[in-house]
């Protein structure tokens, strides 16, 4: 099957920020190729997004249901082999519910959906079709998470009794959603992003994260879950201490009021006999600490690094990857995974490696845990 | 008046720690005199220590009451002039409590007193007395924390939202206290150190900064406190949500158990207009942040600087300073003070600044609140 | 003209590096499509590569003449639109001369040719033929060398004084070429590489990137090259001095026996008023210094940064870019370049901004200066 | 012999910079005891500053030929065991001269004189004499240093090939001796400073720092010299190649007018085998790099360090000591010394290290050498 993977989009047309990152990292690898989209609910302007993506008429579309429709009545090979969409949270479930129950594999960004029955219906179809299902919670891309997470799989850092996920950014630090700005304006709205706003938005990707590279389940939560900027109707700031299946202690914070942060995920794990922490605005180093020795900066390209690490690097050693590489790392290794399918073959194990819908529901449960903490004044609640 | 300040030190013979630090400390600016110590309860220890310190052996004694009684039968002027308190914990009340019923000012180690009793006690004789007592909780001498408290009391970066202070230290990773490291068997002794281990030792210095740089206090806390390391009689971890005074939030944590870290005491605090960021690891700099606009890099000896930051610096911009530096801070204010006291003069304010025998019973109220709290598995209680 | 633009590739077959990256870079914005390639002197092995790439195998050729020949015999719209030549050194010249002579226009690899002549022969070519040709010297297409550029041009750090280029590399402390290593062998070899070694190689980068932000000119260089791996054939160490031709004086240093290095471009620029400092491995960051006021970090995605800064960042600050994306917007710019010729448009002055074959010229010059300097022991030599 | 050792000190009245520090050095580690002064050929100012450091009046002096003549006459013991000499360069040989005359041992400022022959008379004068003379080229104090120059010396890096110096400030940006400012006006002054402005300042730390971690010895120089500042009298930028005598290549460069640079020391030194590199604005830490192996961050207090770094570190890691702890290792290890000689006794070696007369000859070297390759064009001149 000589031929790159074809995608279909649902959102993502001008004006969104999302899309068009999902579009780079979809192209980066020369392994997917666009081939249709319903860009926007209103038809002129998916044509116009079409138009600047270079698409044929035929295969812009107004509406996800007409894309689903039209396409499945494509023979394969020419049809799309899988959607993606990048709509806000409340338009998640609809199109991907559609797309499964018409046979096509799914690429959804995070949070799963509006609501935990939402996830919890999505996974289900999952598990009933077959279907491939990546959710993007993009930053476990990076070639030193895969790290992380290998040191710790391998006690290299011995049993792990400390984490720290932190997720500040500063971008909400003033009422931007009484301003035009889009992106505020959905995010802090519950009709469209449901019951979190800061929780939802990064703090599941600081939780998603966690237990990605420790391997551990957060067991419970007690959290502190604020609103900061006068008049917004979801959190903007949330704390919370972590305790995690294996005793492990912690803290999860993500806030989008603090002042002069950009994006700034970072972690820091603790073992028994060392620490890891990793800093998403610098991803190409990994600081290893240890008990009473030199902490040692680990780098994408220098050294041994496990092979699931290179897996998931391009280029050599001092030539800096980033957001958008880490981002096409999911989406390279799903196109591999339903190439496999299409060809029925076998993948590489370190290809197998994408947030699935299953981490989609975990995510889900957070939001709704931590929300619930916050309303009953921190106490403990079980995950 | 033209003579040194007379110090007598109580504690601090061959083999401790801080008693060095206390003594460079207080040596460094040529404002205080070493003159006569208690340095150990064994005489003849005590004795060499006074050797290794160049001292008249009629000035070493065997207890420190013998040398609050000895010295206060000096004349004023030859007499010393105020002791420094450098013992464990459980031996600060004792040595504090006679040196000012017999009008000694008072240096003492943090945190103020085995229990709360004891330190309310200090302060009420502080109070009765007139006398000066410093509490070294030195990591508020450095220069960009007055830096930092000074731009946020003339609102630069407006009213504070968050704050995070941090003080994760990995030397408790394992069971030290059996092996015959002294630092480490009083520190994790019930006995010595009080109820507190690291929320005793280190969560103190990291409530202090906190409140001591926002100029907010603590209003609630709700903490996870914790043992990792098996078979330790005390905590060795802590994490705890803060809510202040003026409706701000926060989280803390101490922890020894943190592998790999050395002494990373840190703390960042976002305003409604800005935020800023500081490390005890590399103090000279203050990274100040704003909204939308370039970060900066504030550094001693660089620009337009705070008086009270001036006035904590010895030297050019470039030329790191450090922790001996601070902590000497601590003693040239105090040493200020108590001869403006002898001379009948009056002190400039920013050199009117040390930490006070009240934030030692701040202190030892936050010891108690937080393990209060870790003890009811989470809940928020009042400071 | 709804399409992409058509690229042809000229090396970067299979266990190739440097091909990797320009069609990586090349894909990454949606904006030219991959048609056709001779990605070996072996047909068979080109072949291979056309499979893995997903290519039509009729438009997968044995050699770079077969390719133009048979994509000019192609109508427009169909045929390739320029070719992009990723081989090595002593192979960049032919297929350029013949792309150019037959109408395409054309990216190429760094340094521009083998030698001086050839590399005067090209540019006489484009500027006869007008067709558009791009040199990679990609380090230029860094955001925050953007900005870097602007702000000198607008003379905010006011009049440059002094310049360190430098960029070390490790990866040839050892004789790397007596292994089956493919890169490290035909860059040490004089028959592939030509005079120069570690010179060519990357020190034409600093260089470029000197000239690059400053605006300046080189005017004289005093060169110590050096070989310091016994048996090697060709440079691997150089430090330069320089004198720019508004006085200004500078150091500029490659190296690829600094142990330990990765790929580390760097640059420091002094003015009157204040300096700039920006580092290839943390490329989204650009240090601004003053005199006597704190430094600020200029970071892509925040604050006021010029159109020419923001024409060269996709993602929102935090969100790290990085060498693919640099190198992408070389791609980018050329392909808005290669459409407005084919609709007769004007393209935006931001993105007419790619490095030319005068570039490679002058940087063909530079290798040769430095080398005659460095023969003659260190005299200054004028460019 | 249970007494501090006792100093008496040259210049450093009100208004100095140094002199202060030189104090603050010589206090910190209570070995040594400052009993007299000639802190200003005004006897008045003399003893203004007398008063301010609490001296008996009659050891203030108001030359040093007086306080030379008159401390000779108190009884050993009581009068003063060494100078130290803080004045500007051309005040440097005569009381220096004057002292080891005089039979006291002499700790004094860098550059070690006004030009080379009084420097060699003064090597001449210590080695007739036998005296102990220090020379404060206090960046060799870090323990960093040490440990650095400990691993060269032990082959943990292999062979040297590659040092990169530099010291870049940019206080002398504008032409602040046309003010008021007394540092910059005599060390601009050919009258008062010597031949060389910026070479001789800080490039003589630069060279002596270079040699004294490698071991090796600078064989040939070549230097492009400047004054920047219009109208200034001395070089303020000065940019050298190096031979060494091992054959490694190097570059030393020093400036005044690098804008917005503080006080950047900073060396890197490449080996066959891997990397060092430190920063003296970050003097705790010593990266060390490796091939293809992760670099390494060394820290001051953390693991197995030289018994030589230990030596010279005060305080637990991860509290950070800085430039006044580094100048008190030089004071301190002379005290051992002049203690040593005293009591007939050994000093451990270990502290048997500080800066001697012959670097300062050799500075002295360095700084005719540099200016005489700057005046021929950059020419090749050997040490």
């Amino acid at each position: 099957m000589s031929r790159k993977i074809r995608m279909g989009m649902i959102g993502g047309g001008r004006g969104a920020f999302i899309g068009n990152v999902h579009r780079m990292a979809a192209a980066l690898d020369g392994q997917i190729e666009l081939v249709c989209g319903a860009f926007s609910s209103n038809a002129e302007k998916s044509k116009l997004s079409g138009d600047d993506l270079f698409l044929d008429e035929s295969r812009v579309y107004g509406s996800y249901a007409e894309m689903i429709e039209k396409e499945k009545a494509l023979p394969l090979g020419e049809r799309m082999d899988f959607v993606s969409i990048v709509t806000p949270n409340h338009v998640h479930f609809g199109p991907a519910k559609m797309a499964l129950e018409n046979g096509f594999h799914v690429v959804c960004d995070k949070p799963l959906a509006f609501n935990l029955e939402e996830a919890e219906e999505l996974e289900r179809l999952v598990n009933e079709t077959g279907l491939l299902f990546a959710l993007t919670h993009n930053y476990t891309g990076y070639p030193m998470v895969k790290q992380a997470k290998m040191m710790i799989q391998n006690n290299e850092i011995g049993k792990v009794r400390k984490v720290i996920v932190e997720y500040p950014q500063g971008w909400l630090s003033t009422k931007l959603e009484s301003t035009d700005q889009k992106q505020a304006a959905w995010r802090t709205d519950p009709s469209k992003s449901g019951i979190a706003g800061a929780m939802g938005d990064i703090g599941t990707h600081a939780e998603n994260l966690a237990e990605y590279i420790t391997g551990l389940k957060i067991d419970a939560i007690c959290a502190d879950i604020s609103t900061l900027v006068d008049g917004r109707l979801l959190d903007d700031d949330g704390n919370v201490l972590l305790r995690f299946d294996n005793g492990a202690r912690g803290i999860l914070y993500a806030s989008q009021i603090s002042a002069g942060e950009e994006n700034g995920l970072a972690i820091r794990i603790y073992g028994e006999k060392g620490g890891l922490e990793w800093h998403q605005m610098e991803p190409n180093t990994l600081l290893v600490k240890w008990l009473d020795k030199p902490s040692q900066n680990y780098r994408t390209g220098v050294g041994e690094l496990y092979p699931e690490t290179q897996a998931h690097t391009r280029i050599p050693a001092g030539h800096p990857e980033g957001y958008l590489e880490a981002f096409a790392n999911i989406y390279r290794n799903f196109a591999m995974c339903v190439r496999a399918k299409l060809e029925n073959k076998e993948v590489e194990k370190v290809y197998q490696d994408y947030p699935t819908v299953s981490d989609g529901v975990r995510g889900m449960k957070f939001i709704y845990k931590v929300i619930e903490s916050g309303k009953a004044d921190a106490k403990w609640i079980k995950m």
